[in-house]
């Protein structure tokens, strides 16, 4: 048994404390931003964790319309305090020294310090992550309430800092309760029921890995799964067959990610795929001296909503003919699929290649979500696999397509440093084939900055 | 067996984690300010974990000269970016409602996000927990750095926050090496050594508490020393003397903390000693259902000092008869204090009731930190007792005087808050009639704010 | 969460100790009986556990013949040593008072020292376990090797001595693995899958509790599933309905042992069950104090078989009304059940009454294994249930009938002892009244002894 | 961390098991044999833990000569029963085929049944190994309770089998309650205090390696201490000496075992040092493959009596010039040894040879009881060391003298077999050099057989 089972037990031993605490005190009734100003302003902390866990329960029995009258008054009302901001703003026009320093303080918003009060609670941070997820929703009515979400974001940056996050192995020795989140969390390759799980973590070529923070108790951050191979695959039957031959682990010589999900909606723009991917790269290499491939098997989940809107519009990218293999495929689903023939995978290929490469997000990066997140991590696209998944899925996403990424130890940084100075993106002298020639009138058309992707 | 192991296995897991990094990159023969200056520009996170450690390595090699230039150079030059601090400044003016928290993220120094992205190597926390100790030593020679210590303990308080800290409770048991570091920490009654220790915590009637955070492996935050009794006492000995009957833990009506320690000096200003005590009481009511009192066995750290002061310069609070005994007292030492009358030991309270209560510091809190600790927790102070504790450090500190200080859980937040509000000082009858009548000329001095005590 | 994962984690452990051993010698490929034999006759233990894992590794490789053989051989051959055991009888009848134990162990069979050695290789006990498993089904063919079983069994009893058993619970946060042995080992009502098992340990009123060996990685030897109540249970469905309302443990009065399973065929009349139940009742005592009923809800597994035997022969319990009855409900099944009258229920209970307080076994104790099992716990006989469970296997059994068993406390030790020495059965004035008189005729036929039931 | 703490953690949660058991009964305050007589008869075990319990609290509360009589009675009255035997015995003579296993459990004394009923209670096996310390003393004033003592042995040692232990590590990080009982149960070269312990567990070229049995919680029942060396050491000084510099436990050839300890009395001939020593050179030669010898360097406990009964009685072996060397030594202790010629080393040299390579106990084998354990299990007398050790216990034992076995993993077998058929004693060509000539009259002379030793 690895390290792992003691780091449920740990987790648990964190969830416990304090569980006891001394209850009372005026504030009891108090409405939820009552309390939330009692203990923002409390001076000292006599009453901090009772006061904490009093706001965290009555904020719980909150109805969404309630909880976001709450965030815009978080927005409005707690804001940085005013009198000691213009006080720092004449002191920094004054030329003090010290004056930089405290304007930064001076413009913290209070609701920076609420949250960290309301953390001081046993279970404050699992509040508080499920606080941020109502606020991504609320946000959809009322934009303005992005500010408030920086200030989450940011603490959360903090707070889920790498050092403080902890990698385990997933296994069949794994508590069944952490092993149930997997299951309701996976994005990509829907597991069919325990059986399907004990497959991708109990046979020796394949794995699972999660992050998981101490003060979250029983649920990984995010968790990423593994397949040892002996070549890279171009399809997921390759990884998910159920009467395939395991390959031993010692045999192998290609370490497969294929698939990454992220588990808390709350944590939403913290990234942790990257010092993810990059960690399991490392152990295994430290493991299987003989390894020499880390890939990716990926989907291209952004790929069909982009050919409809091209479709729709005037676009020059695609042409007739282009158009015509679209409404057939469209209309096949899986079976025209399987049934393709050359110049329509050709046609389809060059398009995935166009996509992926050239449209752009409004931020100037890779439209694609997942082809972003690779790319940004310094892999490079590395082949196009037609007919790679005809599972409804897939095919509803991408005609059944998915991609390889590649990571190449040697030149994961200048592909990274080139991504994101320039823009530069690293492909293999096959994709770069399959692109076609870009057409004068062919522009990448912003579209909106995606989060980290939830598969990879 | 408590929780307590597992913990400790957990601890090792997280610092073990990474250890195997890909070392290498250009940056790897660069002096330690070029190696954070990449590591804050950095955009995106390609080499974060690897760079973040060659920083740590390089900052280790760095002698107490170099240390001082570096934090200088945090001063001048990891401040906020000018350009776009401008900009939010223009912005602000220009009446922009999303300018205010624009502000306050572009006045942010560099500097903080360079300490956030050290910590993402393993071993980050306790690497930058040791830099800020090299900090609070610079500082002595060049006050400025105040600045930058701001962001250090900005970022602690975060991290350290209550609800990421968990509480063990230590015993013969715990990890040797625990043990050994709590022996070196301990500030009010040294350990005469391990058979010691296992006195004071491995006897039924006799516990040590300990704050740990994840991340910081095998070295507590902040323990404290409690002793289960019959009644709260007026000296160490009836606590610590060897030879003493226990008592069965279930017949204790009074808890005492009689000692509190600080384990990490780069965690200054990082208070814990607020929630540990709280905790620790509220555990031991929900274990002990019995137990009706909780008071300390505290020094006076402050006293002598206070009183060499007021005796050097023309102080009104000393009157002719009081710098005779405190002469008498200053030749005597501890036999002094044993032979002493009734008169003696009078003026004496007397005056220790004066300091403790009337005698504040710059920031107009009691000018003792250990007074200001329990005072503004809402304790009360409770008892002043002659010939508490003969031993050296305790005549050199206070004469051997200790006070009581008690929690009476349904003062707690009315003390604190009238401490808090307005400076007054909960106390006992006895305290109150021990004070001798405030003279005229009788006036506080102020004198520099201390941090939180290194012992109760 | 519990001391429980901290015990996976030491399992795994064990099992993984010396996995790496030194193979060769010149024993790699000789037939197991030879392996067998070099182990038992080495002097001292230069190859010990090398060897015996060879000999483990060996026996695995065994088919079902080749392993008879086996059994035979160590019948035949592995006896004890004649030379000795002359000596000893020649010294024993001369009347030397030492001699008394040394034909003790001079009768000792060489088999009991061969389980002891083949102990030493890892993973030996499971092997061991294993082995008598294959015993037990070899013995069916060839009843003369019940002399090996018996030595299998005298060193069980004493390796599995309770004192060297851990009882843990069984919650969500158990290993998979763990539970998927309790899915799949339970005997009186089958997991209907995993949601199944959360529901039956993840609810407050729900316990699951298993006695665990630590050198035996990941397998359970018996668990028992308790229900918290308010009223002793007159059918399965109050317990198991999904829709029910949890009660709160601190209101249960009642706890309900409705299902205690084995685990490990190999183990077979090794008991643990008396030990579980009284450590669970002791535990679920310290634990909620206001609970005041200890019962069970049991199955009769013998009931049909030994209807069917009374009404093929002409057994004299059965009257005519008795077989028609049967009859119809052995056609009826379950509906025959649901819909039976007043004088159905009141022939079935009294004929269930008169086989479990008069029907005896060859030994002279209760026919029924699972009246046995409970009522030589010392528990009595409480309620007999029309209609307890219309499931199948209940139906194909006993018509659905269950019953009551109740632990009184103050009674345990007084009516285990009247029924080891005189065989008396304790039971409720309501069983007894529903005892119909007892022919003349009416003669308890002795049938074969069974072990400990597999169910409650 | 190790797989350790979790081992600790175990350890307390068995022991811990079954604390609060129901009391009572009618057998409180009968005498210890009564209750071992109800214990032992007790058909069925409804009152068994609780009354084991009883049994165990009697039985601490007595003084030695009423543990001696109960010794005695276990002696006289818990034998075989009578009527039983004799009707086995009968069986056997009429030839019954299956009658000999009956004979054997026929023959079973009580008082093993007795033992492995006290064996349920919570911390039975604790109390079980110190009755057996006890017996061991009463033994020597009544040498017919041997008898007992081979019932305790024959159980301890199925108990204890090595496939229930587990091996440890032991570092800094171990409980200081491990770590204490090391201290206390060094017997080679005594621990200075904790310091000292830390150097010989804490620094990277030395190791500590304990057995434990999940049962005897907080007690290892043997270690070894382990020094990583480029060379075969010739003296403990090249071992313990606080100044020298570590090697690199990668750079290491040899791994020294200079010192290995029991730390149970009461489990006094339970062999565990020989699995001990061969499961380290295992996990050592799995993870540092570098290592090419495995040496000890072993004290010659026996030296010294030898060399003082040889010399009182007409010894042909010792020569005039033998004795006045002896005679100086004895005289000038350290210093003698210190300033020896080359003449007294060759002559002691050769007696040490002598003596562990021709001097016999009664059962043949050798004399010393270090050389029994060692060359019986398969090592080779390797080297002799003058002066290898100046301190206090070794000159009293040995005038210093150390010696190197060496463990050849090729030769381990054949060795032991040689040594256990025929007791040919492997050695090198220098050790078999420096034997003398042996004279004619140069006789073995049987001694008592020792067991098992304290110090390698």
């Amino acid at each position: 048994m690895s390290e792992t089972s003691v780091f449920w037990k740990f987790l648990g031993s964190v969830s416990d404390q304090g569980r006891r605490l001394i209850r009372g005190g005026s504030a009891k009734d108090a409405p939820v931003d009552k309390i939330g100003r009692t203990l923002v302003e409390e001076k000292g902390e006599a009453a901090g964790v009772a006061l904490a866990e009093l706001f965290i329960e009555r904020y719980r029995q909150l109805d969404d319309a309630a909880k976001a009258a709450f965030f815009t008054l978080l927005h409005d009302d707690f804001g940085p305090d005013d009198a000691r901001l213009d006080g720092a703003l004449a002191a920094y026009r004054a030329g003090d020294p010290a004056a930089l320093s405290a304007l930064h303080y001076a413009a913290e918003p209070l609701r920076q310090e609420l949250l960290r009060r309301i953390n001081v609670a046993p279970g404050g941070i699992t509040a508080l992550v499920g606080m941020r997820a109502d606020l991504l929703d609320a946000m959809r009515a009322n934009p303005d309430l992005a500010v408030v979400d920086t200030d989450f974001q940011h603490l959360f940056k903090s707070w889920f800092n790498r050092g403080f996050l902890v990698l385990e192995r997933i296994g069949w020795r794994t508590p069944a309760a952490i092993l149930e989140r997997i299951i309701r969390s996976e994005a990509v390759h829907a597991f069919e029921g325990w059986e399907d799980l004990r497959r991708r973590v109990d046979t020796p070529d394949r794995r699972l890995y999660a992050f998981f923070h101490p003060a979250l108790a029983d649920s990984p951050l995010i968790f990423v799964q593994v397949a040892l191979m002996r070549d890279m695959p171009a399809g997921i039957q390759e990884i998910l067959a159920e009467d395939r031959t395991p390959v031993s682990p010692r045999e192998a010589t290609t370490a497969v990610f294929y698939s990454i999900s992220n588990c808390e909606r709350g944590l939403r723009g913290v990234t942790f795929g990257n010092f993810l991917i990059k960690q399991v790269v490392d152990d295994l290499r430290h493991e299987l001296e003989q390894l020499r491939s880390f890939v990716t098997l990926s989907p291209v989940p952004g790929l069909r909503r982009w050919l409809a809107d091209a479709a729709a519009t005037d676009d020059t990218v695609l042409t007739d003919q282009d158009r015509q293999i679209l409404d057939a495929l469209i209309d096949g689903g899986a079976a025209a699929v399987q049934e393709a023939e050359a110049d329509t995978k050709k046609a389809m290929l060059g398009l995935v290649g166009h996509f992926l490469v050239r449209e752009k997000a409004a931020d100037g990066r890779p439209a694609d979500p997942v082809a972003r997140f690779h790319l940004g991590n310094g892999a490079r696209l590395d082949r196009l696999n037609w007919q790679a998944d005809t599972g409804a899925q897939r095919i509803a996403e991408s005609h059944g397509i998915m991609v390889n990424y590649r990571y190449v130890i040697d030149e994961i940084e200048a592909n990274h440093e080139a991504f994101a100075n320039r823009g530069t993106i690293a492909m293999s002298s096959s994709v770069r084939r399959s692109l076609r020639a870009q057409r004068a009138a062919d522009r990448a058309k912003p579209r909106p900055a995606a989060v980290e992707p939830d598969g990879s």
